[in-house]
């Protein structure tokens, strides 16, 4: 049932003798001992097809091809002469022998050659179809398609079912900005496209559908990032009768079973479980790079009394650290490089980048190179290269300031180091998939401009057991029932073990200081339903752009969107966003604030 | 690795003997002889449990339960006392005898009791949440949830990709309204939700994706006839490389993949094909639904010399038409029920509903009881008779207008008639499912307003080979490659061999009266990737809310939709659309027509 019997890229020995046709574009035609070499390509790769001067119609035809052609051929499959096969390709090892040939379509000289690889962002979005059709795009491509099947099977094996959730629902304005979407039949009203299914996903299970999963768009109106996009998609899933436990279990097993279906790469089994507090301590993050060796080593409590304000202010300050990263066989590293460090750190707020070459234990003192060490006493000295295990060839990086620069500062100069060449050839990176479990988040972070607590995660997460008796008199102390799974330094998925008692909930809000009214009016629906009893649920939500960009090895989550927006939230081929008629804002009640002249005049 | 060990709804009695553990819901607690029964509910089903007094503290908590309680048991499987079986459930051969109790979560009173069959839809969808509890909605979601996983397998097989398309686009105000969003990073710009993928999953086939497919919400801000939603779920799905005769093979073959797997239903196959001209000349409808065993009967030509203005004038007019509808043994109906139909008639256009019973053709014009046979003459009569094959017992309906009204009103009338108990009892409804392919529409049809011609199914719908040739001298005689699925008289499918030549792209916005202009800044994209090698493609779309109503025998799209609209386009569960805060419209560059109290104050 198709103008083919097979895929171009599919053609192997197997097929020598037979008469086949096939579809496809040109990639490459080429004269050659006056026969004419065309190379035909389709989603599945290449195939030579040859087209001799014997049969004169094929080659009058042939003649007219340029490249991107689309073409139908039919011909005949055998053995390319020796010396002469491909073996990067399947159908390297044949070639078909031109019976027919038909040009479906012609085309103009594209813009820019599909084998270029330093095209720029902007070229590749704005002829984003020419874009696509470069192999490494139809791979990308077909991954994520993979990647979201091996899901469905997986889920629809362990009794998961997709039920969908509302785009057009309602406004509840904090975490990120929503996009809005104004009400025709209702004026001065306006949806709200979806951030994430959240709390639909927990009516369902109040509902009774006990595992619920949905791979959807979610949508975010936030400054985009490097490697953001405002509309993303999720694959989002709610289970009811499960411990935190046996959700991290099954999860862990869906994205090894992934892995394994789609690039038969096994990861380990099981996977680490890391407390948030000790990823923290060690990394100064909740998303760890376990590839990279190195470590956090706490000093703050040896620094207090030190003569160097630069370490002791931090040291003796309510919320401050003190952190050294030994970087074995770093003394390596050169001035110039700890000066790029320097910079580096900066961005995080660090007010500069303290360091200790060790050179020589054996020297004592003589044998430290640093700026720093003068000012630290003999027992801070010890201390230091004790806790770090310091080797003679070493360099030691130091952070002192609040923990949460500190720990954003080295923490990411762990990251860039741990990158860098240095580390490769060092030993201090192992190029492996490092999956972990972070869990046992705070409930709350304390918002310090705003005076009061948020919800890490969000406000419907339980807190562990016994631990709701303190969200009001010390939710500092409270401790999630939440988790994330982390890869390579990257979140790719988190969830939590959700609140199911009515009377929990209500004291979440108060810790929160959403009061009865406010909680009524943002989330009435669902402290309703909680009290019909909900089951105990929870669940997590994985980000699908990010795992396939991880999975493809593609530098930005563009490469694996088929149509992305740029960080300007623009659709370079479509135009998108672009003015509307003035009668199209009149029917939805609202004006615009700075009428321009790029609207429309009405139609 | 869960609470339970099997779903209540599962348990059978193969299990006698073990020991399981259950979570649910109390469907019903009764207290009978001393010891307690309750009916406990999954999302598979029910299962009865007993609490012996025996065991003092099991007995004790399940004193306490209350309806919608939830619940995790545990205790023995064991055949039911003999004569107390329910062959109606999976479970109604055993019960759990209860050895432990744990109640997860209280319930207040519900509003409604989960078995009223009578409640409002208002109710319904305000406590959606236990609404969604009751077995029929747990079956149609559960359902709706098996017809698209297996399209999706079925796909899957035939290398079809699911590949996402944006939600966030251009807005192209033609066709249905677009629901708007408007854009904070660029003033005075918008994007539009998708009414449809359809120029990006061409473009995709331009890219060479060969298969596509996609299960997809799309958006149209139209006042909701009875069954309609602001939002809809589309399997979308287009194909390059494939005739229309291939498309409609391959996906009827999937539709009774689907019946098989789902409904374990045979569908016909093949499907009957039927063109357009031809439908619309014997059911005066393009999704006839064939069912029913009723016909018109064209009497256009025989009419124009009748003495009788209400058959002359239409028979005369241009666009007019004459018809007859024979109802075998319809003589038996009343007075009354014809008045009723001609009043039914009305709502379509209709200016009053001729009829002749035919009671005795022996006796000529005297069997014929009949307000107008009088002003008809002898030949006319005669050709009736003859064309409509009347017989004694028989009643014949007439339509007489422009051939729309005639079309809609009678087509209308054999629907009634046919749906109604009348027609069951007369053997003329089949109550079997009844697909069937409606082919060969029109290119265009004409719009009288606005004197000039509109695509009939989009400007992207390829003409049948040859007539390219017409579209601009006689666009009205063009057929199109264009196709709908039909099933009872539901257009369930649709879609066409898309144009994959600019030259023609560009005769067909030339036809509609689309100028350079206007088609390059509204579909430029489109028109610039057919000049690189488009591959001839083209696709169809399936309604999935419209599929699984019918496959459930749902009464609304809104029982196969976990969270819909009302046809106010509202939801009473979440009360979306709601106002927003000042600061948002302000971050957004709008602000409201009519600044309403029930805006919210700025936060």
């Amino acid at each position: 049932m198709s103008m083919r019997t097979h895929y171009c890229g599919l053609v192997d020995s197997q097929l020598s003798g037979q008469v086949v046709s096939l579809c496809g574009w040109v990639q490459r035609r080429r004269d050659h001992g006056g026969v004419i070499f065309i190379d035909l390509r389709d989603r599945e790769g290449l195939v030579q097809v040859v087209c001799d001067p014997d049969r004169a119609d094929v080659f009058a035809q042939a003649e007219r091809i340029r490249n991107e052609f689309c073409l139908r051929i039919t011909g005949l499959v055998r053995a390319r002469p020796a010396g002469t096969e491909n073996s990067n390709l399947v159908s390297g090892g044949i070639e078909i022998l031109c019976h027919q040939l038909e040009i479906l379509n012609a085309s103009v000289t594209p813009p820019f050659q599909l084998d270029d690889d330093n095209l720029s962002e902007t070229t590749r979005l704005t002829h984003r179809v020419l874009d696509l059709r470069r192999p490494q795009m139809q791979h990308n491509l077909k991954l994520r398609y993979q990647v979201a099947m091996a899901v469905r099977k997986f889920l629809d094996e362990h009794g998961f079912i997709d039920i969908e959730t509302p785009m057009l629902t309602k406004s509840t304005p904090e975490g990120a900005r929503d996009y809005l979407v104004p009400s025709r039949v209702h004026d001065g009203m306006f949806f709200a496209l979806p951030q994430s299914p959240q709390l639909f996903k927990q009516l369902l299970m109040v509902a009774g559908f006990d595992r619920y999963y949905q791979i959807t768009k979610c949508f975010r109106d936030e400054d985009l990032r490097a490697d953001r996009q405002p509309e993303f998609t999720q694959i989002d899933i709610e289970t009811s009768f499960m411990t935190e436990g046996d959700i991290r279990q099954l999860f862990e097993n869906m994205i090894r079973h992934v892995f394994q279906t789609v690039l038969e790469i096994a990861l380990p089994n099981p996977f680490p479980v890391m407390q948030f507090a000790d990823a923290m301590r060690l990394y100064g993050s909740d998303k760890p790079d376990l590839r990279v060796k190195l470590e956090f080593t706490e000093l703050t409590d040896v620094m207090r009394d030190v003569d160097f304000k630069v370490f002791s202010g931090p040291a003796n300050m309510e919320g401050g650290r003190v952190v050294a990263m030994r970087v074995p066989k770093g003394a390596e590293i050169s001035r110039s490089e700890i000066d790029a460090y320097t910079q580096f750190v900066g961005i995080y707020g660090a007010k500069g980048l303290a360091w200790i070459k060790v050179n020589d234990l054996s020297k004592g003192r003589d044998g430290l190179q640093s700026p720093i060490v003068k000012n630290i006493h003999d027992r801070a000295l010890s201390a230091i290269l004790e806790r770090t295990a310091a080797q003679d060839g070493d360099i030691l990086f130091f952070g002192a300031d609040k923990a949460k620069v500190v720990n954003d500062a080295i923490g990411a100069l762990r990251v860039k180091i741990g990158h860098s060449d240095f580390a490769k050839q060092a030993g201090l990176f192992e190029a492996v998939w490092k999956p972990l479990w972070v869990i046992d988040f705070p409930m709350f972070e304390f918002d310090e401009e705003a005076n009061r607590w948020n919800a890490m995660h969000h406000p419907f997460t339980s807190p562990k057991d016994g631990h709701e008796d303190w969200l009001e008199a010390n939710p500092g102390a409270c401790i999630a029932k939440a988790y994330d799974m982390v890869l390579n330094g990257w979140e790719i998925g988190g969830g939590s073990v959700r609140i199911h008692r009515e009377e929990v909930q209500s004291k979440v809000f108060r810790a929160l200081k959403i009061g009865a009214e406010e909680a009524k009016e943002k989330f009435g629906f669902l402290l309703d339903a909680l009290q019909y009893g909900a089951p105990p649920h929870g669940g997590l939500a994985f980000g699908l752009d990010r795992i396939v960009t991880m999975m493809t090895g593609a530098e930005s989550i563009r490469d694996v969107i088929a149509f992305p927006k740029t960080q300007r939230a623009q659709c370079l081929l479509t135009q998108a966003p672009s003015p509307v008629d003035e009668k199209q804002l009149r029917e939805l009640h609202i004006r615009l604030r700075n009428p321009i002249s790029a609207t429309k005049p009405e139609a």
